[in-house]
């Protein structure tokens, strides 16, 4: 939601052409602030208030705008100024910004990008998403091992300026192998020792992270190390780019959020739900709908195959949708466990057998007191004790049948490379539901 | 999984009491990969290696050690040695772990920790769980704004060797009351103007939290703004602690996780899965399970009162699966947009107009698709085109139903002040399902 609150003076500003107040304006609250304040201002009124601070912190601002409004800017104002502004946003996000902005608009920008920004784009894009390479950002504070903490902190002093963070210093060799690393900290804290070398004073065990990794994995290991940033490094072990703490908190939302798309058996919105539009969102939900719907149609077939059976008891019928929701339901939850643990790191493929065997005993026991209701209830609504066995026979059966279904298959999905979330809640309940019918029927034959 | 490399060679430096090679064992790599190649060893072979090493260093690998360790540390080793450790270790971590501690052997340690960490211990256990409070850290940067930027270089020159972090330093008045922040990089870009005072230096509009803000509030806004650290300040503005990046990855993590148990119905966890009893996971299953199969058994009910149609029209119950799992299925994937893009913050509670009119449009075209071809299937297994309308009929109406339950019961939760994530997919499905076999049996009785 827009704030409001200041649009009134802020147009006044404009109007009067009030340079001292639009420069306070710019500099006087956090920028992300500062931005909320501006949210209902049109692309150009936006630009208009931001050329009166520097490109710093005009950058930092437009950083903080929402996507539809900087895609807005960059799309309709003059495109020498956004080539300009392109140039001096950070490497990682403006990759990331001219992918969502119209391919032809993106061609007529690069010419006017300054021509080192330019290369450094071109170069960032060319690693495939969701790569660390995709994510990292190649602004970041290097040293040569052979120099004093005196010169390393002048020289810091001056790079400080321009960078985004400086808390992890990289140090190089001259061909730009990665070599170690100083934090800030210890620099500032070894500024008493002026003339020592800083290739004594860095860490040289350093964990870092290769251009072609998977992002979520990356962000797996940032939060296991605790680290404020990663290197990324290529094949031959040059410092190519940084990935840094903000950018990791994004990753592991987006994951989540994917996760979660998946696991609802939709698949993963590329921007927020308000922002997809009717169609795509009809895409991403329909075809596994469809593929669902199938699935529910081999139960029909199934049910068909029963009919004769059905017709004798016809109380057989109303105990259908608790059966197989029963199985459903706990395979859902087993199947929710398994990948959980596999992405919180707390389970692996290699405790399969552990997993079968937690399962199988859950599934015994939750099945057991799910049947001891279900008989209650179906000996009351038959009428008929005996005959009543048929359905807590089928819920015990079910049940099992469903846990370990339900836990196993993510993890066959991830022997074979395949995401385990994608073995969705109603994914594993359209297979139960289909196995659940035939436990059903086979059961009342055999007990009937 | 245990890295069992160097386990033999540990287990002999220490027959062979060699000092120097184990002392060069805990500084030769970073501290999580220390504690790694130490997680075979017992709790008291491990404590003994960490004799070889200092305070800081010791207390680092301990906080790498898997939580079972650490634990079986603090309850089986001497209590004066750990006593002297917990005092060491982050306030914040220390807090969490003695959580997980036998409450006798707390009840012992505690009054062997140094007193002024244990009144800081006793302190931040006082505020509730998932709150700022409960996940912030006591140790930071802090600086009064009188100080110049010399006599502020050398005192965190001093503070950096105590902290964890000084990538932002916090600016105080006498009384504690937050005036502002320098950021490590503000401080050394600075250092040509030695007599500049911290308090014309300092940023003065911080985001801060509150110390009774919830930790996913708290975790949404350091993503939004990207900050390393949030100051946590109480009722009068005193600042009482910090939450550093790390920290807020892990409540993402976790948050994340728990959403997802409670979108499949489970108890969220407090520890891995493996880790979880068999009787406390068939706790957090069996109390969703056994109320779904209530809500199963209202459908049976509900079925029972249409005995007569059904015996009637003995095919409708083959479609009966297809029809409920068609409503659960586009419940579901609505349930999961909404509680993702609240999660997300994508969207809020003022846009539940907006989202009821997308969710039924989609209702209806996604309708209108499933029940195109499952008027064909039922037009095939029935073999009689105008009794098969039935099905696609009820279908349509189902998943329009299905979309805007979905959709809308999230958000009347979050209205309510309840966690919109029990609006699990299996508890939106069992609606629907009750909900589906009513719509089923009116359609058909219109119809047929």
């Amino acid at each position: 939601m827009p704030n409001t609150l200041y649009l009134p003076e802020l147009r006044e500003m404009l109007a009067n052409d009030d340079r001292a107040e639009l420069a306070e304006f710019c500099v006087a609250l956090h920028s992300a602030r500062t931005a909320e304040f501006m949210e209902g201002l049109t692309a150009s009124e936006s630009w208009a208030v931001l050329q009166h601070t520097d490109a710093t912190n005009r950058e930092e601002i437009f950083g903080y705008f929402e996507q539809d409004k900087q895609i807005d800017m960059l799309e309709t104002l003059d495109r020498t100024e956004m080539g300009q502004l392109i140039g001096d946003l950070p490497p990682d996000d403006r990759v990331d910004l001219l992918q969502e902005v119209d391919p032809q608009v993106v061609k007529e920008l690069l010419p006017l990008v300054p021509a080192e920004e330019r290369r450094d784009i071109l170069r960032l894009q060319a690693y495939p998403e969701d790569t660390a390479g995709a994510v990292m950002t190649t602004e970041l504070a290097r040293l040569s091992e052979s120099l004093t903490v005196r010169e390393a902190l002048e020289e810091i002093g001056r790079q400080a300026r321009e960078l985004e963070t400086i808390y992890y210093i990289y140090i190089v060799d001259d061909e730009n192998h990665l070599r170690g690393l100083v934090s800030a900290r210890q620099l500032v804290a070894a500024m008493g020792h002026d003339e020592t070398l800083i290739g004594e004073l860095m860490e040289r065990d350093l964990v870092t992270a290769n251009v072609g990794d998977d992002q979520e994995d990356v962000a797996r290991t940032v939060a296991r190390y605790d680290l404020l940033a990663i290197p990324v490094i290529d094949q031959e072990h040059h410092l190519v780019g940084i990935i840094t703490h903000d950018d990791v908190i994004d990753v592991v939302r987006e994951e989540a959020a994917e996760d979660a798309h998946r696991f609802g058996a939709i698949d993963p919105l590329d921007v927020g739900y308000l922002q997809t539009s009717i169609l795509t969102l009809i895409w991403k939900r329909g075809m596994w709908l469809v593929l669902l719907l199938f699935a529910a149609l081999f139960t029909a077939f199934a049910l068909d195959r029963y009919e004769g059976d059905l017709n004798k008891w016809k109380w057989l019928v109303l105990f259908i949708p608790l059966v197989i929701s029963s199985g459903g339901n706990s395979g859902s939850q087993s199947a929710t466990l398994v990948i959980t643990g596999l992405t919180m790191g707390h389970i692996t493929l290699d405790d399969w057998l552990r997993i079968a065997l937690r399962e199988l005993a859950q599934g015994l026991l939750l099945g057991g007191v799910l049947a001891a209701i279900a008989y209650v209830a179906a000996a009351v609504l038959i009428g008929d004790a005996a005959s009543a066995l048929v359905v807590p026979v089928t819920v015990l059966l079910v049940v099992v049948c469903g846990t370990l279904t339900g836990s196993l298959l993510p993890l066959l999905f991830r022997r074979f490379g395949l995401d385990p979330a994608m073995m969705s809640t109603p994914f594993v309940a359209a297979i139960i539901d289909i196995v659940g019918v035939v436990i059903y029927m086979q059961v009342a034959l055999a007990i009937l």
